[in-house]
């Protein structure tokens, strides 16, 4: 699906997402990442072997939610599924993330860590009461 | 478990919590609640026939992050169970979130809607990377 115009900006706003994945033993798991867009699909960056990569890994299906910061009450739920977790281009889209929330040109990524890139393609939007 | 003070602080303060559920079919649900805690439970107040209420209803298991407003990287990720929910004292606790949240004394029950009041007992708790 395309998202709306307003969504995207959300997206592509200095904005926090809660990002819910489904553990192996079918309980819920929520984080709080950061979050853009890029060609209709929606970019988180995170590190292998933690618990919502392993999650998505197995199970595509999320739910993220997006809070206006400045505008808490302003939020966007998307439903969506990951289409690739790559480690292509991870380490440059995180820098770029850390520029954007922090003004930092540089992640500081920890040794032994690999980043991954995660593309998550959007399916249904929802205002959420 | 006993939640630690900084986390019962987080709890008790103007906070926002996302709330992870998991739907019928597997799937992960996320929302952005309001978020209280007594008598060592976390509570949140939803209305009855809500996706997450209906959710929580038929698998009790949650997960919950909390972000500090005054810090978004600060954030306490707790994994609990639902014990109970309730109507009863559920208007009287939106209120109270109402008070907490917008400085309003009440909130605008809509009709028809019924309240209730969730109660989650925590598991686990993460500070998230």
């Amino acid at each position: 699906m395309k998202l709306s115009k307003d969504t995207i900006k959300l997206l592509q706003g200095k904005n926090f997402a809660s990002l819910a994945t489904v553990n192996k033993d079918g309980s819920p798991q929520v984080s709080i990442v950061w979050i853009d867009y890029e060609d209709e699909l929606i970019l988180i960056n995170t590190a292998k072997g933690r618990l919502k990569t392993n999650n998505m890994q197995r199970d595509p299906r999320v739910s993220i939610s997006i809070t206006d910061s400045e505008n808490p009450y302003y939020q966007v739920t998307i439903k969506g599924s990951v289409v690739e977790i790559t480690e292509d281009g991870a380490v440059y889209h995180i820098n770029s993330l850390a520029k954007k929330y922090l003004n930092e040109e540089r992640f500081p990524v920890v040794d032994d860590e690999v980043r991954v890139k995660i593309k998550i393609s959007p399916e249904k939007t929802y205002i959420m009461k």
